[in-house]
Protein backbone atom coordinates (compact mmCIF):
# COMPACT_ATOMS: atom_id res chain seq x y z
CA UNK A 1 0.00 0.00 0.00
CA UNK A 2 2.22 3.19 -1.46
CA UNK A 3 -1.24 5.16 -1.23
CA UNK A 4 -1.30 8.32 0.61
CA UNK A 5 -4.42 8.22 2.44
CA UNK A 6 -6.82 11.42 2.02
CA UNK A 7 -9.06 13.29 4.77
CA UNK A 8 -12.78 11.72 4.67
CA UNK A 9 -15.07 13.58 2.25
CA UNK A 10 -17.49 15.92 4.54
CA UNK A 11 -20.27 14.11 3.14
CA UNK A 12 -19.74 10.72 4.17
CA UNK A 13 -19.04 11.75 7.21
CA UNK A 14 -22.03 13.56 7.54
CA UNK A 15 -23.74 9.62 6.50
CA UNK A 16 -22.17 7.81 9.35
CA UNK A 17 -23.22 10.75 11.69
CA UNK A 18 -26.37 8.99 12.53
CA UNK A 19 -28.74 9.45 15.91
CA UNK A 20 -26.78 6.64 17.91
CA UNK A 21 -26.81 6.84 21.73
CA UNK A 22 -22.83 7.01 21.84
CA UNK A 23 -20.42 9.77 20.78
CA UNK A 24 -18.34 9.06 17.58
CA UNK A 25 -15.03 9.68 17.80
CA UNK A 26 -14.31 11.47 14.52
CA UNK A 27 -10.67 11.88 13.49
CA UNK A 28 -10.47 13.84 9.88
CA UNK A 29 -6.58 13.09 9.82
CA UNK A 30 -6.06 9.61 8.56
CA UNK A 31 -9.87 8.83 7.95
CA UNK A 32 -10.17 6.99 5.17
CA UNK A 33 -11.53 8.37 1.68
CA UNK A 34 -13.46 5.98 -0.25
CA UNK A 35 -11.24 6.22 -3.23
CA UNK A 36 -8.60 4.93 -1.06
CA UNK A 37 -11.50 2.01 -0.97
CA UNK A 38 -11.97 1.68 -4.25
CA UNK A 39 -8.28 1.54 -5.24
CA UNK A 40 -8.30 -1.48 -2.78
CA UNK A 41 -7.00 -5.45 -4.37
CA UNK A 42 -9.79 -7.54 -3.39
CA UNK A 43 -7.50 -9.33 -0.86
CA UNK A 44 -7.16 -5.91 0.82
CA UNK A 45 -10.40 -5.26 0.69
CA UNK A 46 -11.57 -8.54 2.57
CA UNK A 47 -8.42 -7.72 5.23
CA UNK A 48 -10.22 -5.12 6.17
CA UNK A 49 -13.95 -5.41 5.63
CA UNK A 50 -13.71 -9.37 6.03
CA UNK A 51 -15.50 -8.73 9.04
CA UNK A 52 -18.39 -6.65 9.27
CA UNK A 53 -20.55 -9.50 9.05
CA UNK A 54 -19.44 -11.34 11.84
CA UNK A 55 -17.00 -14.62 10.13
CA UNK A 56 -18.47 -13.95 6.84
CA UNK A 57 -15.63 -12.87 4.45
CA UNK A 58 -17.87 -14.12 1.59
CA UNK A 59 -19.97 -11.20 1.92
CA UNK A 60 -17.38 -8.21 1.71
CA UNK A 61 -15.16 -10.59 -0.72
CA UNK A 62 -18.63 -10.50 -3.48
CA UNK A 63 -19.25 -6.89 -2.72
CA UNK A 64 -16.05 -5.93 -3.93
CA UNK A 65 -17.37 -6.76 -7.53
CA UNK A 66 -19.67 -3.32 -7.39
CA UNK A 67 -16.94 -1.52 -7.59
CA UNK A 68 -16.29 1.63 -7.77
CA UNK A 69 -18.53 2.41 -5.09
CA UNK A 70 -20.32 5.79 -4.60
CA UNK A 71 -19.18 5.56 -1.01
CA UNK A 72 -19.71 4.05 2.46
CA UNK A 73 -23.50 3.92 1.97
CA UNK A 74 -23.12 2.68 -0.88
CA UNK A 75 -21.21 -0.49 0.62
CA UNK A 76 -23.78 -0.60 3.15
CA UNK A 77 -26.24 -0.94 0.40
CA UNK A 78 -24.34 -3.54 -1.38
CA UNK A 79 -23.59 -5.33 1.75
CA UNK A 80 -27.56 -5.36 2.50
CA UNK A 81 -28.91 -5.86 -0.87
CA UNK A 82 -27.20 -9.35 -0.69
CA UNK A 83 -27.86 -10.34 2.46
CA UNK A 84 -31.70 -9.79 1.94
CA UNK A 85 -30.74 -11.85 -2.00
CA UNK A 86 -30.34 -14.53 0.19
CA UNK A 87 -32.36 -17.57 0.99
CA UNK A 88 -33.77 -17.91 4.21
CA UNK A 89 -31.22 -21.14 5.06
CA UNK A 90 -27.79 -18.39 4.01
CA UNK A 91 -30.23 -15.53 6.23
CA UNK A 92 -29.92 -18.38 9.05
CA UNK A 93 -25.91 -19.33 7.99
CA UNK A 94 -24.85 -16.21 9.16
CA UNK A 95 -26.81 -15.57 12.33
CA UNK A 96 -24.95 -18.82 12.81
CA UNK A 97 -21.33 -17.48 12.35
CA UNK A 98 -22.36 -15.55 15.84
CA UNK A 99 -21.10 -16.50 18.76
CA UNK A 100 -23.36 -16.33 21.89
CA UNK A 101 -23.55 -13.46 24.36
CA UNK A 102 -20.89 -14.16 27.30
CA UNK A 103 -21.06 -17.57 26.10
CA UNK A 104 -18.27 -20.25 25.59
CA UNK A 105 -15.80 -17.83 23.03
CA UNK A 106 -16.48 -14.97 25.54
CA UNK A 107 -14.77 -17.34 28.37
CA UNK A 108 -12.30 -18.59 26.19
CA UNK A 109 -10.92 -15.96 24.54
CA UNK A 110 -11.75 -17.36 20.64
CA UNK A 111 -13.82 -13.97 19.97
CA UNK A 112 -13.07 -12.36 17.16
CA UNK A 113 -11.62 -9.12 18.12
CA UNK A 114 -14.95 -7.03 17.08
CA UNK A 115 -16.93 -9.36 18.68
CA UNK A 116 -14.93 -9.31 22.01
CA UNK A 117 -15.05 -5.17 22.29
CA UNK A 118 -18.38 -5.18 21.38
CA UNK A 119 -19.63 -7.76 23.97
CA UNK A 120 -17.13 -5.63 26.20
CA UNK A 121 -18.81 -2.37 25.88
CA UNK A 122 -22.45 -4.09 26.56
CA UNK A 123 -20.62 -5.59 30.35
CA UNK A 124 -20.96 -8.82 29.16
CA UNK A 125 -17.21 -9.04 30.17
CA UNK A 126 -18.16 -8.34 33.76
CA UNK A 127 -21.20 -10.80 34.62
CA UNK A 128 -21.22 -12.24 38.20
CA UNK A 129 -21.71 -16.08 37.84
CA UNK A 130 -25.56 -15.56 38.38
CA UNK A 131 -25.77 -13.70 35.47
CA UNK A 132 -23.27 -15.97 33.47
CA UNK A 133 -25.62 -18.75 34.18
CA UNK A 134 -29.44 -16.07 33.33
CA UNK A 135 -27.43 -16.16 29.81
CA UNK A 136 -26.56 -19.55 29.41
CA UNK A 137 -29.90 -20.33 30.43
CA UNK A 138 -31.25 -17.98 28.48
CA UNK A 139 -29.10 -18.21 25.08
CA UNK A 140 -29.79 -22.13 25.13
CA UNK A 141 -33.85 -21.87 25.52
CA UNK A 142 -33.20 -19.82 21.97
CA UNK A 143 -30.84 -21.72 20.06
CA UNK A 144 -32.82 -25.16 21.27
CA UNK A 145 -36.16 -22.83 19.84
CA UNK A 146 -35.09 -21.29 16.29
CA UNK A 147 -31.72 -23.23 15.72
CA UNK A 148 -29.50 -20.51 15.57
CA UNK A 149 -27.89 -17.75 18.11
CA UNK A 150 -29.44 -14.81 19.52
CA UNK A 151 -27.93 -11.48 17.71
CA UNK A 152 -28.13 -8.00 19.00
CA UNK A 153 -25.93 -4.90 17.99
CA UNK A 154 -24.03 -5.53 21.22
CA UNK A 155 -22.72 -2.12 21.38
CA UNK A 156 -26.11 -0.28 21.25
CA UNK A 157 -27.92 -1.74 24.11
CA UNK A 158 -26.85 -2.19 27.86
CA UNK A 159 -26.79 -5.61 29.96
CA UNK A 160 -30.86 -5.10 31.00
CA UNK A 161 -31.90 -4.57 27.44
CA UNK A 162 -30.04 -7.49 26.56
CA UNK A 163 -31.73 -9.73 28.53
CA UNK A 164 -35.08 -8.47 28.45
CA UNK A 165 -35.24 -8.49 25.23
CA UNK A 166 -33.41 -12.14 24.68
CA UNK A 167 -36.83 -12.67 27.07
CA UNK A 168 -39.12 -10.94 24.41
CA UNK A 169 -37.29 -12.13 21.44
CA UNK A 170 -37.70 -15.88 22.16
CA UNK A 171 -41.62 -15.55 22.25
CA UNK A 172 -41.71 -14.76 17.90
CA UNK A 173 -42.62 -17.46 15.77
CA UNK A 174 -39.16 -18.55 13.81
CA UNK A 175 -39.84 -16.44 10.27
CA UNK A 176 -40.03 -13.11 12.19
CA UNK A 177 -37.33 -13.64 14.71
CA UNK A 178 -35.12 -14.49 11.77
CA UNK A 179 -35.75 -10.95 10.37
CA UNK A 180 -35.21 -9.33 13.56
CA UNK A 181 -32.08 -10.94 14.14
CA UNK A 182 -31.03 -9.93 10.65
CA UNK A 183 -31.89 -6.73 10.94
CA UNK A 184 -29.05 -6.95 14.21
CA UNK A 185 -26.68 -7.71 11.76
CA UNK A 186 -27.13 -5.29 10.01
CA UNK A 187 -27.04 -2.45 12.96
CA UNK A 188 -23.59 -4.35 13.88
CA UNK A 189 -22.28 -4.33 10.32
CA UNK A 190 -22.96 -0.27 10.04
CA UNK A 191 -20.74 0.43 12.82
CA UNK A 192 -18.47 -1.88 12.31
CA UNK A 193 -18.09 0.23 8.84
CA UNK A 194 -18.03 3.04 10.66
CA UNK A 195 -15.33 2.41 12.65
CA UNK A 196 -13.02 0.92 9.85
CA UNK A 197 -13.84 4.54 7.85
CA UNK A 198 -12.86 6.26 10.70
CA UNK A 199 -9.43 4.60 11.57
CA UNK A 200 -6.32 5.05 9.54
CA UNK A 201 -6.44 2.41 7.04
CA UNK A 202 -2.80 2.47 7.18
CA UNK A 203 -2.41 0.71 10.43
CA UNK A 204 -5.28 -1.54 9.52
CA UNK A 205 -3.37 -3.38 6.46
CA UNK B 1 -20.29 -35.35 22.52
CA UNK B 2 -21.76 -38.42 24.10
CA UNK B 3 -22.89 -39.72 20.72
CA UNK B 4 -21.34 -43.27 19.83
CA UNK B 5 -19.65 -42.94 16.54
CA UNK B 6 -20.87 -45.91 14.14
CA UNK B 7 -19.36 -47.12 11.13
CA UNK B 8 -20.18 -45.54 8.03
CA UNK B 9 -23.19 -46.61 5.96
CA UNK B 10 -21.78 -49.19 3.03
CA UNK B 11 -24.20 -47.04 0.15
CA UNK B 12 -22.87 -44.38 1.40
CA UNK B 13 -19.15 -45.12 1.07
CA UNK B 14 -20.01 -46.49 -2.10
CA UNK B 15 -20.82 -42.98 -3.11
CA UNK B 16 -17.75 -41.80 -2.08
CA UNK B 17 -15.40 -44.68 -4.02
CA UNK B 18 -15.42 -42.25 -6.62
CA UNK B 19 -12.83 -42.39 -9.83
CA UNK B 20 -10.65 -39.93 -8.36
CA UNK B 21 -6.76 -40.73 -9.40
CA UNK B 22 -5.36 -41.57 -5.99
CA UNK B 23 -6.14 -44.32 -3.09
CA UNK B 24 -8.44 -44.05 -1.10
CA UNK B 25 -8.06 -44.76 2.75
CA UNK B 26 -10.78 -46.60 3.89
CA UNK B 27 -11.21 -46.83 7.80
CA UNK B 28 -14.55 -48.31 8.34
CA UNK B 29 -13.92 -48.64 12.39
CA UNK B 30 -14.72 -44.97 13.54
CA UNK B 31 -15.80 -43.60 10.46
CA UNK B 32 -19.38 -41.40 10.88
CA UNK B 33 -22.61 -42.22 9.99
CA UNK B 34 -25.41 -39.94 8.99
CA UNK B 35 -27.35 -39.94 11.88
CA UNK B 36 -24.29 -38.75 13.78
CA UNK B 37 -23.86 -35.74 11.78
CA UNK B 38 -28.05 -34.87 11.85
CA UNK B 39 -27.19 -35.44 15.70
CA UNK B 40 -24.72 -32.54 15.49
CA UNK B 41 -25.53 -29.36 17.08
CA UNK B 42 -25.06 -25.95 14.60
CA UNK B 43 -21.96 -25.56 16.24
CA UNK B 44 -20.09 -28.81 15.75
CA UNK B 45 -21.84 -28.85 12.42
CA UNK B 46 -20.22 -25.59 11.22
CA UNK B 47 -16.59 -27.03 13.31
CA UNK B 48 -16.62 -30.05 11.57
CA UNK B 49 -17.44 -28.68 8.08
CA UNK B 50 -17.11 -25.36 8.17
CA UNK B 51 -14.37 -24.73 5.64
CA UNK B 52 -15.46 -27.23 2.95
CA UNK B 53 -15.72 -24.71 0.93
CA UNK B 54 -12.25 -22.65 1.96
CA UNK B 55 -13.16 -19.70 4.57
CA UNK B 56 -16.69 -19.74 4.18
CA UNK B 57 -18.41 -21.23 6.85
CA UNK B 58 -21.67 -19.57 6.54
CA UNK B 59 -22.05 -22.09 3.46
CA UNK B 60 -22.02 -25.16 6.07
CA UNK B 61 -24.12 -22.89 8.28
CA UNK B 62 -26.38 -22.18 5.93
CA UNK B 63 -27.49 -25.88 5.00
CA UNK B 64 -27.97 -27.06 8.25
CA UNK B 65 -31.31 -25.61 8.20
CA UNK B 66 -31.86 -28.26 5.52
CA UNK B 67 -31.23 -31.30 8.13
CA UNK B 68 -31.91 -34.10 8.61
CA UNK B 69 -29.78 -35.47 5.47
CA UNK B 70 -30.16 -38.71 3.73
CA UNK B 71 -26.60 -39.23 3.66
CA UNK B 72 -23.41 -37.40 2.48
CA UNK B 73 -24.75 -36.83 -1.40
CA UNK B 74 -27.35 -35.07 0.23
CA UNK B 75 -25.32 -32.96 1.93
CA UNK B 76 -23.25 -32.20 -0.84
CA UNK B 77 -26.28 -31.26 -3.11
CA UNK B 78 -27.18 -28.62 -0.55
CA UNK B 79 -24.17 -27.33 -0.68
CA UNK B 80 -24.31 -27.42 -4.47
CA UNK B 81 -27.69 -26.15 -4.50
CA UNK B 82 -26.49 -22.82 -2.27
CA UNK B 83 -23.28 -22.06 -4.50
CA UNK B 84 -25.04 -21.89 -7.13
CA UNK B 85 -28.13 -19.68 -5.79
CA UNK B 86 -25.97 -16.91 -5.54
CA UNK B 87 -25.37 -14.10 -7.43
CA UNK B 88 -22.38 -14.26 -9.70
CA UNK B 89 -20.71 -11.45 -7.03
CA UNK B 90 -21.60 -14.37 -4.53
CA UNK B 91 -19.22 -16.62 -6.47
CA UNK B 92 -16.88 -14.66 -7.16
CA UNK B 93 -16.83 -13.51 -3.28
CA UNK B 94 -16.50 -17.32 -2.89
CA UNK B 95 -13.16 -17.27 -5.26
CA UNK B 96 -11.54 -14.67 -3.13
CA UNK B 97 -11.61 -16.43 -0.17
CA UNK B 98 -9.68 -18.84 -1.71
CA UNK B 99 -5.46 -18.16 -1.61
CA UNK B 100 -3.16 -18.49 -4.38
CA UNK B 101 -1.78 -21.60 -5.16
CA UNK B 102 1.89 -21.40 -4.03
CA UNK B 103 1.22 -17.90 -2.89
CA UNK B 104 1.85 -15.21 0.08
CA UNK B 105 -0.47 -17.61 2.72
CA UNK B 106 2.31 -20.73 1.98
CA UNK B 107 4.47 -18.56 2.12
CA UNK B 108 3.86 -17.11 5.78
CA UNK B 109 2.00 -20.58 6.89
CA UNK B 110 -0.99 -18.55 7.00
CA UNK B 111 -3.09 -21.50 4.77
CA UNK B 112 -5.86 -22.98 6.31
CA UNK B 113 -4.76 -26.19 7.14
CA UNK B 114 -7.30 -28.33 4.40
CA UNK B 115 -5.16 -25.65 2.18
CA UNK B 116 -2.07 -26.19 3.41
CA UNK B 117 -2.21 -29.93 2.40
CA UNK B 118 -3.87 -29.84 -0.80
CA UNK B 119 -1.03 -27.75 -1.91
CA UNK B 120 1.43 -29.89 -0.25
CA UNK B 121 0.25 -32.95 -1.81
CA UNK B 122 0.28 -30.95 -5.59
CA UNK B 123 3.62 -29.82 -5.14
CA UNK B 124 3.38 -26.62 -4.25
CA UNK B 125 5.51 -26.06 -1.54
CA UNK B 126 9.00 -27.59 -3.05
CA UNK B 127 9.14 -25.33 -6.12
CA UNK B 128 12.22 -24.25 -7.04
CA UNK B 129 12.46 -20.38 -7.00
CA UNK B 130 11.99 -19.94 -10.93
CA UNK B 131 8.83 -22.21 -10.12
CA UNK B 132 7.51 -19.50 -7.73
CA UNK B 133 8.24 -16.91 -9.97
CA UNK B 134 6.43 -18.30 -12.64
CA UNK B 135 3.42 -19.05 -10.18
CA UNK B 136 3.57 -15.99 -9.37
CA UNK B 137 3.46 -13.83 -12.47
CA UNK B 138 1.05 -16.29 -13.80
CA UNK B 139 -1.60 -15.58 -10.26
CA UNK B 140 -0.59 -11.92 -11.15
CA UNK B 141 -1.88 -12.00 -14.74
CA UNK B 142 -5.06 -13.89 -13.44
CA UNK B 143 -6.09 -11.90 -10.72
CA UNK B 144 -5.72 -8.85 -12.99
CA UNK B 145 -7.88 -10.04 -15.29
CA UNK B 146 -10.56 -11.63 -13.42
CA UNK B 147 -10.53 -10.14 -10.27
CA UNK B 148 -10.20 -13.55 -8.35
CA UNK B 149 -8.12 -16.04 -7.63
CA UNK B 150 -7.38 -19.04 -9.78
CA UNK B 151 -8.78 -22.11 -8.04
CA UNK B 152 -8.23 -25.40 -9.16
CA UNK B 153 -8.42 -28.78 -7.52
CA UNK B 154 -4.98 -29.28 -6.24
CA UNK B 155 -5.58 -32.83 -4.98
CA UNK B 156 -6.50 -33.95 -8.63
CA UNK B 157 -3.26 -32.00 -10.59
CA UNK B 158 0.32 -32.21 -10.26
CA UNK B 159 2.79 -29.95 -10.91
CA UNK B 160 2.85 -29.50 -14.66
CA UNK B 161 -0.90 -30.13 -15.08
CA UNK B 162 -1.46 -26.72 -12.71
CA UNK B 163 0.70 -24.77 -14.41
CA UNK B 164 -0.55 -25.77 -17.96
CA UNK B 165 -4.15 -24.72 -16.79
CA UNK B 166 -4.06 -21.93 -15.44
CA UNK B 167 -1.85 -20.75 -18.51
CA UNK B 168 -4.72 -22.18 -20.75
CA UNK B 169 -7.92 -20.72 -18.30
CA UNK B 170 -6.26 -17.21 -18.45
CA UNK B 171 -7.38 -17.56 -22.12
CA UNK B 172 -11.21 -17.62 -21.02
CA UNK B 173 -13.92 -14.50 -20.62
CA UNK B 174 -14.78 -13.82 -16.84
CA UNK B 175 -17.94 -15.42 -17.10
CA UNK B 176 -16.76 -18.08 -18.23
CA UNK B 177 -13.90 -19.07 -15.93
CA UNK B 178 -15.77 -17.78 -13.25
CA UNK B 179 -18.28 -20.56 -13.90
CA UNK B 180 -14.95 -23.25 -14.12
CA UNK B 181 -13.55 -22.20 -11.08
CA UNK B 182 -16.86 -22.77 -9.37
CA UNK B 183 -16.78 -26.37 -10.37
CA UNK B 184 -13.22 -26.61 -9.39
CA UNK B 185 -14.56 -25.20 -5.60
CA UNK B 186 -17.30 -28.07 -6.15
CA UNK B 187 -14.68 -30.80 -6.25
CA UNK B 188 -12.32 -29.40 -3.77
CA UNK B 189 -15.75 -29.64 -1.25
CA UNK B 190 -16.44 -33.16 -2.65
CA UNK B 191 -12.95 -34.17 -1.88
CA UNK B 192 -12.81 -32.14 2.00
CA UNK B 193 -16.35 -33.73 2.64
CA UNK B 194 -14.93 -37.23 2.03
CA UNK B 195 -12.13 -37.04 4.38
CA UNK B 196 -13.99 -35.73 7.17
CA UNK B 197 -16.47 -38.49 6.45
CA UNK B 198 -13.83 -41.02 6.59
CA UNK B 199 -12.27 -39.45 9.93
CA UNK B 200 -13.20 -40.14 13.32
CA UNK B 201 -15.33 -37.80 14.01
CA UNK B 202 -14.53 -37.86 17.76
CA UNK B 203 -11.29 -36.15 17.03
CA UNK B 204 -12.57 -33.48 14.80
CA UNK B 205 -14.11 -32.27 17.47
Amino acid sequence: MGTVVAPVDVDLVQYWILPFPYSLQRTRAGAMDINVVNALTYEDFVKLFGNVVEKCPLISAAIWSHRPFKDLADIEAHITEFILSLPDSGKEGILRCHPDLAGRDLQSGTLTRESQEEQSQAGMTTLDSAEVLQMYRLNSEYKERFGFPFVICARLNKKADIVGQLSERLKNDRAAERERAIEEVKKICRLRLRSIVLSDIQTEL
